[in-house]
């Protein structure tokens, strides 16, 4: 890996685009030599996307799914740089562009950039599967601001579906979304959703592993948007330099097994 | 305050009545002058209850509604020891045989000797009179071992109410006991509950002020049955010398504001 | 209480005035009817003054000690409005002129305005005085980010001061600041501290009252500087239309017992 | 394996023994057909070894190192059966005599059987190996009872060194074990402990990984001792039909990656 790493911005000018700016610059293990828009763009410091193409050694890319498959293209038919995709809500021709790009250069593409998140997921999937309903019950606590519609969290059903997984079973058939009345002793097997709501909560998830004689904690506190910018820095970090292939957090973290 | 203090025990060989036998014996503070149980009972060291009585600066009562009101009255007409009462399910004419002995013997009754979240309680109604709507959200979390059957607990109903008083609202009018689905943006005013199962938990309670910029949490964590033994102890500590009256934990807790 | 409230703005260009003026936009309880700076001062929107004393029920005043004490002075004269005053540091003469001027106006002082933190103070000290060392054990745990240089915290301190306030000690006389090592059982009446840094952490105290068989525990989360901006506006919707005198948050909360 | 569990209890008389008798008769997926202790002993129930040995699949022993190494050398001599053992303190020879039994029968080993523990350090260390000083400051927080006389705990030390690990350095390079007054900024890569003490607290243990705008929190509280015979009945059902072996928790939670 090149110390410090040489990055170029796409969709500079984007809410991410400008927090990435700004979190890779206070950071010393990288370089920023390119920011870049769509084609035809202008805007203080932006240059063109080939341009950019030729001075990094990773492109960070929150921005459109069709965008981010052209810029994938691009970047295999120059045989690099390697990718950092952040945009989500790709079709499948699209996916299949990326996963074409990916046999000549390395993509990370993730739909959720936290490190501690993604971490989460990978350890509850971990610790389920390492003690069974006959050792202990699962619980999932998340909490958020006032003004958040839905209830549970995507983020706490996703980490419900983890848990699932590590025991082999399907989130539907064994979810408990709320207890409210005579509910009757808890079910063995059961995971369970509780719900908090207010104030200016960014997200909190906890996930329990709740034994007769001990208890196992898991959990994630969120404070800024920030840690979806240092997520990507953390991918691009660990992408420069990999061969070709298309990778997720979860190689990026070291828990893909691959 | 004598020390150490002389304490005899009603109901000793029930449940509570050999918890606090254990727990006085571990006290420095405490002599446990006399055991007893209904006239008639045998068992290793217990008295008679008018031997008892001659004996000890203060009485402390887990038994029956129907023997505490005697026990009341007996006390009474000697004109001592003082009481501590923590038997539940009253009569009302049991309780008024128990206000007419507080005319001539201080007595201490309440339907849970837990220091702590009786102090809880205190805290939250205070926080929540401070704290208005307008000011934060409150939420209630209560976590218990998977044979309960009921949601919430008693007690996260019990500080829901205490919160409620405090903001001077009906909390059948506010609470949110559970949340599972579209719910919309959370309400102004409202108290919301959430519940975890699982394990061993013996409980525990946590009541969040929730605000833009920061968060209070209060809340209680029960170890072990002892703790109701602590508190009955604590209350016979502070009503020994007391003059007349019926009291109940906030004022043994100096929060009752007489 | 006037609705909406007619709220000036002092030192309307520094970092607290900027945060305050908009926090105070965002509330429909109140009404921005001036902002000020030094007499002299140019800047898009500022009046002067007097002219901003003559239109506003209270006014918001983070920052000198001097200027807040001048001010005082000005709005005592004129006979209001009222004041909320967020400046530290006063010397002696300062603190008189401001204590003369609270005899014509209501005037609230604090040296912070976090309404959780200040009822966080209030709640420990009447914790520590209902639970004294026989019952059980304090300890204060806190929290920072990575740049925080000092430990214990001034909070810390300040949570500890009140805790040993409330059982009538001296703090110097009980903290225990840190433990490593082989250091014995814990003392009776010990007030522990134990100290987390890292990562960005705005700020967490946590205060655990710890008994044999129960714990309670008492906390604050800080989210951002916006929490001083609302505690100071709860400040001046308290404090308009009071009776004249120097108040603190104590008071504006409910806890001074005046 | 088979259903259920035939288990025979070494030591049957010790603490550990009377914990595991009662937490195996709670247990439907076991059955208990012998109870021994040392040859010549005699109790209510208690058998031969050598009649335990013949009737178990799996033998639990927490009794003395050199009973243990006795009792390996024992069961492999018969072919079976497989053994739990929980004996801490050998000596290199009775190490020696266990690994040598290991190569005719499966043994698991282990120097604490919390099943939350065990997976808590395997967690703390992949975690630390995923998350670089770079991307987050790790800290460890322990609370246990008055009583303990030693900060921080061994078992927090314990989790640190899993840390450290994880990260490719030495704990005692990086361990911060105490702040206390004007200590500077948090160095990167410090693995910092702070320390609480009081009431009745069995044992907690919370790490967590700060970072910027994200904390992720993996932690266990101890209930009470049962934790310890569950863990061993976890190791005896997952250790009943394995190949000769020597194994540890690692390996009956599935993170031992053999």
């Amino acid at each position: 890996m090149p110390h410090p790493l040489r990055l170029a911005i796409a969709g500079a000018l984007g809410r991410m685009g400008q927090q990435m700016t700004e979190t890779v610059a206070a950071d010393p293990r990288l370089q920023l030599v390119a920011r870049f828009q769509r084609p035809g763009s202008v805007g203080e410091g932006l240059v063109e996307r080939d341009e950019a193409l030729s001075l990094a050694d990773v492109v960070i890319d929150f921005t459109t799914p069709a965008a981010s498959a052209e810029l994938a293209k691009a970047c295999a038919v120059r045989g690099g740089p390697a990718l950092v995709i952040g945009s989500t809500g790709f079709t499948a021709s699209e996916l299949a562009a990326i996963a074409e790009a990916a046999k000549t250069i390395a993509i990370v593409r993730s739909g959720s950039y936290s490190l501690g998140l993604n971490m989460l997921t990978g350890l509850v999937e971990q610790a389920a599967r390492a003690l069974g309903p006959d050792d202990c019950d699962i619980e999932i606590l998340e909490a958020h601001h006032r003004f958040k519609v839905d209830a549970p969290s995507g983020t706490a059903l996703m980490l419900g579906e983890a848990a699932a997984r590590g025991r082999g079973v399907e989130l539907d058939n064994v979810a408990k979304r709320a207890r409210d009345g005579l509910v009757g002793p808890r079910g063995a097997g059961e995971i369970g959703f509780a719900v908090l709501r207010g104030g200016g909560i960014v997200g909190e998830h906890i996930v329990s592993f709740l034994a007769e004689g001990e208890t196992v904690t898991l959990s994630h506190a969120a404070g800024d948007r920030s840690m979806f910018a240092r997520g990507a820095i953390a991918a691009a970090l660990w992408v420069a330099g990999r061969p070709p292939g298309e990778y997720d957090m979860r190689d990026v973290l070291g828990f893909g097994g691959r």
